[in-house]
């Protein structure tokens, strides 16, 4: 269940002056969450580039200029009394509109990852640091989840004993529509797009813990477009830690039955598990196949709630000057592992790190 | 996943001016779900009759009157612009307060059961009749649970041949801190005020089908205060219908584990399940005791987008002249059979009913 | 698993000169239980009137004669050395075999229920009491499961506190062959026949108590031939006890999904489940239909290791001279509140029994 | 459910005298396995050197010389009449019993592995391979266990298309006792003795595939005296074959909830389990801490059943002279691979092999 109903009591509400930037698929979704399940929330507008959005923008917010409808992201952050925006674009120009956000003087909550490119991500971090007053959060949205969240608490509470291993896996439905292939293009490799959620989670997990060394395989199952992106549709990856600590994670794009994202912590006395075991809801249906349930289709049926609690949580930090709950630097690990990761993935050869978790150059750095 | 994203496009959103009536557990729950996710809602006012309440909600909504706070319900159904209102009190008033706003030409969504008393339930579902223009609905929640109605979808649809079984239990958590016993003595008896859900959701996956038979039994096991309240803690019934199809039911308030809400639906080719191993989320615990889900505290948890959904629904019906989802007459059928397995239970006696699903007086309708 | 290796450390065996009567489904797998499962039986010799039946056995058993084949039940026991029977033949002629056995004085585990007929059943019990010397066993097999055993094991030392009700369900796959509507004209109605297991289950858990009413309902999903047999392929009874203890119980003949038998013991502090979500193997497959697994067919496959558990206890307790695990009497006692149960389907009237568990004149022992 | 009911019809039944060398926990299983469950065999002789594990055996088999007991090997296997062998021993004697046994002309079954050191486990393969006239099996139980084998079937019908990723763990109870580091010092690393089933299943399911590449890292969480053994007691391995297939391994000896051995098997359509959730039978209990399951404690329990249709098996091969189920040479592999990941572990390299799955001498046959 979501926070929602454990918000203060706090009347009248004061609201965020909020802008949605991109609205494709989860720029609508964030644009309605923020109308509809963010009280601390007052959508001031939404941008995009493409006319099929536009038109469905001034379709859906109507005429009366509530919600205000750019065809361009410069323009739409100019808006007075505007206070801060959800970036919801492609990966390939997160790191130029947060920017220019924050150049702007506004609060920044940015989908993850900040950039495909580590060195653009490190200069966005620091611009970032530079602007203490503003509050800029990268989106990591399983953050958000009760169930990531239960499980963070059990660990914290030392349910497991000490928590020393992480598995974790990112599946998703395969798309034959050619949508995902399209997709690929614009948002990085599989460690970097997608396992990277999973690499967050290790962090969340284990802690603010340096990597030693790391290796990654793929193969190609069903997208062969991928190749020619230096990519694969299933990837799998293994990093150690220079504490003894260990992850493994397993990412695809091609999965029959859903969205499958699991989690396992094991600790030395116990392990928590998060959706081991995926299932859309509480329905099961025996007949003559045997007893079965659905699996949510994609991560929107999956992590809806997360949405909303990122979202107002983000608005809370703001209104109330708090610090964010997921500050930019956090993601900025993880990507930097994923790359690693997708280093390794692409050139057979272990990733080395040194004892600060800087990666090494190739071939420096192996055990004795 | 609730239903809130997939409302129509449309804007700005007509909203309904409601007003939430009891301001207990349930009440401030209804009254934030209005706030927070109900888009065609606006919370106009709130009443309550006691103090500690009356006190929460000052503070709550504050002083600039958005939410007006009144200490008597018939005052309030006075506010001008009011157009309808969610009757949250306890059982015993809930028929008075609905005919009160019928009658001032109101809107009304009341919790279910609409009386203990029979005759006084006929009464407000005639009233309604005869107020054609006004929307009077039934709250059972779990018909506008995600689960329930993909279980009511496949059963639509035929996934398990023809339905003609339903076992279905309402379970709470054992309450120990005398609240439950307080309760049980303003909202009727176990058939009554907890078993109803499960009728009612056999009238769901069953179709509009006449009792011919029930009886039913039960025992005390936590709560000796039930024995003057000619009540048990835990209580099993069985109906048998005109058509041949059966239902039975189990009710306690004695849990050790949770709120566990179970219905299986049995068909000629299948069987839909739902809920029958509750688990409050996603995550599971391994150690030394095995593998373990929490479970849901209470309904609230389980339901809690449930209700979203049906004031949605509900706000929807008014603002765009539709029918009501649950109509009243729907929830007085489930009485009537509340109200015959409550009395089988008393007398240990065979309750039967005619054709038309009228009761008959005792010692008639034996079989032969 | 089973219990094969818990076997005290005794070399040789001892072993029992056991026979089996009946070929049928039954009777060949009891037959190679004996062989294959019970280093204490020996099987001396099978038997059948059936010439299908008698074909396989002389086929399956060899010419060698260590395992004699007989076409006649009543020469059989004359065969000299033979210590005991498995009576495993229709329901019918249960309590004849067990009683020419006896009287020959040999021990007898006889499947359950002893007869259809109550007072032909007391008359075997009375033979057996007179006959202290062998012993003679009722076959309910699901005492013997370990599952069933963990469950059990875990109401007495008291996991869930005082157990007071008990649910439990006998749910079998749909046969369309005709094999089961042959099946059911001998072996007695679905209360009798099939919720018996439940029934025994019920004493099982809840101890030695004594019926004060039960009523049942039922109705015919597939089989109309039964209608001529006074009986229904799904049936629902409820029994309610002196101590104020409840059961209830959900029998079919119609599943599509396999053999679905599970019970629900709760207690005041806690609730044990056997087989609530039945699982044929630990496979589980993700495909377009979601997640699922299969379901056992039938008993065999559920409880195929209790029935070698059954063998062996049985002829543990003739080889060394101990009680046998259940005594004759325990399956009278279920049968009584079978076939109470039987006539309430029938009547439509509750059945009442008196203190001492005696079924009461219909009418009579109605509550005030 | 086991396999001993689909026997073929035939007696009376070859039996073949096999022996059992060790009396260790295993040992004595086997010899029971063997006694009670595979009436295909005669156990004829059992040894060991051990010489409270001889008391037992002397006091189990009893003085009736009906199964002779051994404080030799050597001498055992020179009992006339013999005719197989099962080494049931330490990993470091079994490459040696073998070799005896096979140079004496018995049949053998070996426990897996068959030895810590590659190259006498070629040369165990080649003496076999002299030997065509004998069988000589090598002992991965989890071939024999019926859910894997359902899962296999499905596999091979195409239910998941085309299998292309392995995830699979062999997670033991933790043992603080002190027996498993001693065990540990004579059976091998915890890729060679452990992860070596979960190669040996990688295999079983994507086929007689040729490694590519591979890596591993692990680390010490529970028995520090691991280290001087250039153990662990939690590994992670990768494995990439040169047709693109993967697998991926995660082996540990601390669990805290019991033997927790899982499989995934990925394809192009859909994915099929094998005990993801591990349960010790049917059995949830409900109470204050939620719903929870017990989980086997450790492979006996696990695999009871499938070293009881193995041993039947290598019997039937042997009877029939048909060819046994798991060649040596299958062995071989999945040990060649274990040490490839044993080697990894320890230099943090990655291990590479040439196309036809001979390894690479270090630093060679990097990708390009």
């Amino acid at each position: 269940m979501d926070s929602l109903h454990n918000m203060p009591p706090k009347a009248p509400y004061g609201k965020l002056n909020i802008a949605v930037a991109g609205l494709g698929r989860m720029g609508k979704r964030h644009a309605k969450t923020l109308m509809y399940r963010v009280p601390q929330a007052n959508l001031a507008a939404v941008c995009s580039k493409d006319e099929k959005e536009l038109e469905w923008a001034r379709q859906f917010f109507g005429a009366d200029g509530a919600v205000k409808v750019f065809d361009d992201y410069d323009t739409m952050i100019q808006l007075p009394g505007l206070q801060a925006v959800w970036v919801s674009t492609s990966t390939n120009v997160h790191a130029l509109q947060t920017t220019a956000a924050v150049k702007k003087g506004l609060h920044v909550l940015c989908e993850k990852p900040l950039s495909q490119n580590l060195d653009e991500a490190r200069a966005v971090v620091q611009l970032a640091k530079d602007n203490p007053h503003l509050k800029v959060m990268a989106g990591y949205s399983r953050r958000f989840d009760a169930s990531y969240r239960d499980a963070k608490a059990k660990v914290d509470k030392g349910t497991i004993g000490d928590a020393f291993i992480v598995r974790s896996q990112t599946c998703d439905l395969l798309d034959n529509t050619g949508f995902f292939v399209r997709y690929a293009a614009k948002n990085g490799g599989v460690f970097v797009d997608c396992c990277i959620h999973d690499i967050d989670l290790t962090l969340f997990f284990l802690g603010d813990i340096k990597p030693k060394a790391c290796w990654a395989m793929g193969t190609i199952a069903h997208h062969p477009e991928l190749a020619a992106l230096n990519d694969v549709d299933n990837g799998i990856g293994m990093v150690e830690f220079w504490n003894g600590k260990l992850a493994y994670f397993y990412c695809s794009r091609t999965m029959a039955h859903g969205h499958d994202v699991a989690t396992e912590v094991i600790g030395t006395h116990g392990k928590v598990m998060v959706n081991v075991h995926p299932r859309s809801n509480n329905v099961l249906v025996a007949g003559e196949h045997g007893i079965s349930n659905e699996v949510q289709p994609e991560y929107w049926e999956r992590f809806e709630d997360a949405f909303a609690t990122e979202a107002i949580e983000f608005c809370e930090a703001v209104l109330e000057d708090k610090p964010v709950p997921l500050p930019l630097e956090l993601g900025l690990k993880s990507l930097e592992i994923g790359w690693a990761l997708q280093d390794a993935l692409l050139t057979g050869k272990v990733v080395r790190f040194d004892r600060e978790g800087k990666r090494l150059p190739e071939g420096e750095g192996a055990k004795l």
